[in-house]
């Protein structure tokens, strides 16, 4: 015996997300015919437009709906800072901590020789663009602590040197609440290398 | 800063099926944004037309696509011995298994007087039904090893006392594979009960 096509369709659909496979795939197709026609509507209607629907921001490469996203649109921002993320979602990240007041500036990608994927691949140049074109006084980048993210700050921070902008990184240190007994040696060695007067 | 409308809707529908919360339902919509639009569409598509396309078996209850589902009108199954089963996803569970050829009885719900659910608002008339009509041999129930599970049993068991009718119930024990000493004691007891000579 197999699910209706449709069902099984569903399934199929869940399964391509992340953190999903098939037993939740399953236990979620089945908890969607459960769900209220009026929640399915908004979910199909959802799906449907969302590439359509969702643009990128002219300016930052945002997530938006309109031609400039809210932070950019936003006169109480102070747009001499960007801070420099990978993707959309790091954004929301930093708007929950609050406390950023800067501008953003979305790569879409990472430099990685390994995997091919070189600086005219992310969206670099348009950073460079905004620095030459705006008021930036300073670039923050806030990339993964990988090989990846150390390469595309570093590659970035060479063509910024000539420019007149202060160009920082987030400190990479022991998190807040972590046992110190289980932080590898790398982040280690960077929190010891960061240390601060107490 | 939120995320587009279209997102947001997405998040929220999410966030309504089983095991998804706030940071995987925003994982999950984002990883959506990244499918092919092929996958979007049908995805869409499942979700819209999931209620309407799915039916449910005329004799067994079971999710089907026509009138009667794929095993009730599947000539080489054994109508003579019913499985007793709560949902319809049960039933894949047993199919999957794939030594068992009788046929099923969905009851879509168990009794329980604690929440109000009576014998009238289970699908238990039509399984009464059957016996009356067909020419069943055994009744198999394999429902949650519950009060409600066992209430359930017990009060359709009666009813059917008077009838020719085997009645059986799908054996509790020690789950193969697992470490004896996490077992509960009701299961152990249950174990200790039915044991079987070697």
């Amino acid at each position: 015996m197999n699910y209706p096509t449709t069902l099984k369709n569903l399934i199929e659909c869940y399964k391509k997300l992340p953190g999903v496979g098939e037993k939740s795939a399953e236990r979620m197709a089945l908890a969607t015919l459960d769900l209220d026609q009026e929640i399915l509507d908004k979910l199909s209607d959802s799906v449907k437009n969302l590439k359509t629907s969702i643009k990128r921001c002219k300016i930052c490469n945002n997530y938006c709906e309109d031609e400039i996203c809210t932070i950019c649109s936003d006169k109480s921002r102070n747009k001499s800072t960007i801070c420099v993320v990978e993707e959309p979602k790091n954004i929301m990240l930093f708007e929950r901590m609050g406390s950023y007041n800067g501008v953003y500036h979305v790569l879409d990608g990472l430099i990685s020789p390994l995997e091919g994927i070189n600086p005219e691949q992310i969206n670099f140049k348009s950073l460079i663009d905004r620095i030459d074109e705006e008021d930036i006084k300073e670039v923050i980048f806030a990339l993964k602590p990988s090989i990846e993210g150390e390469t595309t700050t570093l590659y970035i921070k060479k063509y910024l040197e000539k420019k007149d902008v202060k160009v920082s990184k987030i400190a990479h240190g022991v998190p807040m609440g972590a046992d110190i007994d289980y932080i590898d040696t790398l982040t280690l060695e960077l929190a010891l290398e960061n240390r601060n007067e107490v």
